[in-house]
């Protein structure tokens, strides 16, 4: 206790404080020969990315840290932190010696497999690099000085139910969006390009056909669900849950379901995120309410689902920008699966419904498994998106996704869209939002210039259901298994197809390697017509 | 739960991922004015030390996430994250257009006032740029490549008993240590170049003597005790305390001293250290054995001493490199001040003791407050330095000294060290090592290169007490304060004068505006004397 630096780290500190710490210079090696072509250029490249994709790590602990751990009076040193980090990364990645090497290392690799991890880094950082050097640096600029200045002004404005205060920001925020695009550069639709720096590759158009097919069947869905509605009651999940026993069991179900405690651990955030620095650290976070059941339960496997899909990067790309996830969509399609149509399906609770009593017993006393089972998957129209079930959820990014359209190509005026809003909640929900705080309000994203960002959510939901699918045509044994609490095959079966690939295919490449198919609403609204067909009995 | 990235944080992160990162660039202000001069390299040299201060803020906070979360598989991410930061902060630091900048600022401060926050931290800049850039760059590297796997061949060294296998690397260190310290640049002793480093300005011939001093003092006085040693038993701290109870109380304890966990957190760690990354996010660590009372209790005061002098920078000095510690020294004086003037003296207890009882009301039952003062206090010479008491905790720290010396102006050869070492524990404090495990092997320091700094330990202690004195005789009440309980006083002159100038002053430089004394031993041996031998009846 004595030794205030006697440990390896602070040792590390020292030396940086005393100027010891510089790291061995870059050593040049003698080029190194692909098919007999030196790739000198190539080698480089990696070195330097590495320390870009190293530079993110270090910042992404720093944001751990912040919602984790951090006292209040760490604020002012942390956005200071992070401020230097987010500037060097962007400075070293935006380098001209970056596109220098990028373009020589393209050249080298001519004739790659398309599938190798280099010729896959090398599509990858195109793509980065082309949309991080577009953006000219006056516009990055005003977009974080006014991002920064509209989040505090939008959370004034939603807690005020002010969105007059919040207006003059929106319209901000839209113009210097669509100055961003015309940079990005888009063929068809100004939304090709904002959300291309989500889910690489899709465009508008493809979306918009999407979400129509899905609209149209899940609409009529609903109407016939909220006709029944008052056949499920979910009281029962209201009653008084244990928070530390909450824990324990989410803990059990998480590492039952594959995620690794060894390269993960699970903690509280008031907002549950997942988040890594190299795959084989990917922690998860969630919020304990103790009359609220499912909201640690399915959160913590919702966010098991992310992790378990950034743990499984393939170890040649461990440590490497390849690794993570293809994009939000994807990852979502993970989180989804998970949480969905493995954690609320009748089979998991065939295993854990017992369990689950065991570790509750007195809230859940004289329950039976199909009471419980129809409880969590209780449909109901209601105003706030993240509270919203699994189907009606996509109808609220429905509705998203048409007003950012609108608003971007001129249809909509900021002074109309809060109307709009409610008209589209009206006619798709059947519900209308008595404020705009339950209504235009309540999202975080557009105050932060992240247009474009909702229909991930969605695609994610599209896509969950051909993948599970997929796995269970291949191994017809996973739904007993998952009856029997286990969940190897299936965890397998999505690291081989999915997982393993980190960052290398784009969203819908890799679906179509997976799936054969184009992506495609039919899928899901089969899944959810037999499965809401059942319990609602439609 | 829905939202993966629906928080500040991920947003960031996210901004990185997509090139949205950059923060603005930076303006060119105009020239700011100091007495009608121009100031525009200084301002400029702060803007770059700040960034290279934020990055070793982030080190910081990866390190303490290191040792006190990170889940095992991280390691090898964290490791290649902390190069890519100490490499960035080293070229950053080093670069020509830091030593451009610090040298024009020099010249356009030249007038400021000595105490003033700018000439000061062009002082601290000049002594650590001076220290960092001296060193070829090819002889840093091949120290960090030495003691990296020096440290490893300690380690087994250690655990199997085995000098002759560290007995290469010692050597080796020691060559490469002659040669930073002729490039450091020395005028009277090699190891003046060393300590400089750990205790800016301080002169070996200076530590020689003060430690002469002591130890004629210090070994007569282990010896009086030594032959009453049996008076004390101390097994009453060997019973069963329960590690809970033992972090309650000792959270209690460091919230009453003046440690604020509103800037500040108290967390388990294997090897217990102080960290911080800004001087309002200082966080400390201990460790808890059920049967070592005095482990976990007095690791916390000590880490909360050094925490509290960090906590105590002033605000104008918060965020920028003169936040912190003037030198090890003087750091450890405030731990020892705090553990073993406060902690572990008689008024505390009268406060405490009651307190203690009933948090541990099984092991302390009948105890009363004078068996637990003496045992908390009992002396007795050792082998192992981190288990020694206050009283022979110095010969531990002359002794390495006095082999450091020997070794590197050639009066010792590292062949021989091993007996040398074992001889003087036996004339010093009257015990010889049985094995080089609990001898000469022992300690992490050489391996790490960290020649020169054990002196900064005793150091400390000599500090602490003309500090403690000149408080309690500005406030006389000081001693009746801590008997109940409050340390606002004694805090509060401490934080006026020593912890709110951070680095300001190099530490004998501090040390004499504080006292008006040079650094003596004769004030600590005073102390040693009264204390023990009322304790020890002498």
């Amino acid at each position: 206790m004595r030794d205030f630096l006697n440990n390896p780290d602070q040792f590390l500190r020292h030396l940086q404080a005393a100027g010891y710490t510089g790291v061995p210079p870059q050593t040049i090696a003698r080029c190194p020969i692909w098919k007999g072509a030196c790739v000198e250029h190539l080698t480089q490249l990696k070195e330097r990315l590495t320390e870009v994709h190293n530079l993110a790590g270090a910042s992404a602990l720093l944001g751990w840290d912040q919602q984790v751990n951090m006292p209040p009076g760490g604020a002012i040193h942390r956005a200071a932190q992070l401020a230097t980090l987010s500037k060097l990364h962007h400075e070293l990645f935006t380098a001209e010696e970056t596109g220098r090497l990028l373009e020589a290392a393209e050249a080298e690799a001519q004739g790659l497999p398309y599938d190798s991890d280099d010729a896959s880094l090398l599509r990858v950082t195109r793509h980065d690099y082309d949309l991080a050097t577009k953006l000219p640096t006056a516009l990055v600029a005003e977009l974080t000085r006014v991002t920064s200045l509209a989040h505090e002004a939008w959370a004034k404005a939603r807690a005020n139910d002010d969105y007059a205060a919040f207006k003059p920001w929106l319209k901000q925020i839209l113009d210097l969006t669509l100055q961003a695009a015309g940079h990005l550069g888009y063929e068809d639709r100004i939304y090709d390009a904002l959300i291309d720096q989500y889910e690489p590759g899709m465009k508008t158009a493809q979306v918009a056909a999407l979400f129509d097919e899905l609209k149209a069947a899940q609409i009529p869905l609903i109407q016939a669900i909220a006709a029944q509605r008052g056949r499920i009651d979910n009281s029962i999940l209201k009653r008084e849950y244990p928070e530390a026993a909450q824990e324990a069991f989410g803990r059990m179900v998480a590492r039952q379901l594959g995620y690794d405690f060894e390269r993960g651990r699970l903690d509280r955030a008031v907002h549950p995120f997942t988040t890594g620095f190299g795959s084989n650290d990917i922690r998860i976070t969630t919020r304990y309410e103790s009359r609220w059941l499912p909201g640690s339960l399915f959160g913590t496997i919702h966010e098991s689902g992310h992790a378990m899909y950034e743990q499984g990067s393939a170890a040649a790309i461990s440590g490497t920008p390849l690794e993570g996830g293809a994009s939000l969509g994807i990852h979502e399609s993970q989180s989804r699966l998970w949480e969905n149509l493995v954690g609320r399906s009748r089979a998991f609770w065939m295993y854990f419904f017992p369990r689950l009593q065991a570790a509750f017993p007195a809230p859940l006393e004289g329950v039976d498994l199909d009471t419980f089972y129809r409880a969590i998957n209780r449909v109901e129209p209601s105003l706030i998106r993240v509270e919203a079930d699994e189907v009606t959820y996509n109808l609220h990014i429905i509705i998203r996704f048409e007003i950012e359209n609108d608003l971007l190509e001129g249809r909509l005026s900021v002074d109309d869209a809060p109307e709009a809003w409610n008209a589209k909640y009206e006619g798709y929900l059947g519900v209308r939002p008595p404020t705009n705080r339950e209504g235009i309000l309540q999202d975080v994203h557009w105050s932060g210039g992240m247009i474009g960002y909702f229909p991930t959510y969605t695609l994610g939901n599209l896509m969950s259901v051909p993948f599970f699918d997929k796995a269970v045509a291949a191994h017809p044994a996973i739904p007993d298994e998952i009856a029997r609490g286990e969940f190897g095959t299936l965890l397998g079966w999505l690291r081989d197809n999915i997982y393993r690939h980190g960052r290398k295919y784009q969203p819908a490449e890799l679906y179509e390697r997976v799936t054969g198919e184009k992506i495609s609403a039919q899928p899901y609204v089969a899944y959810l017509r037999q499965k809401y067909g059942e319990i609602y009995d439609l």
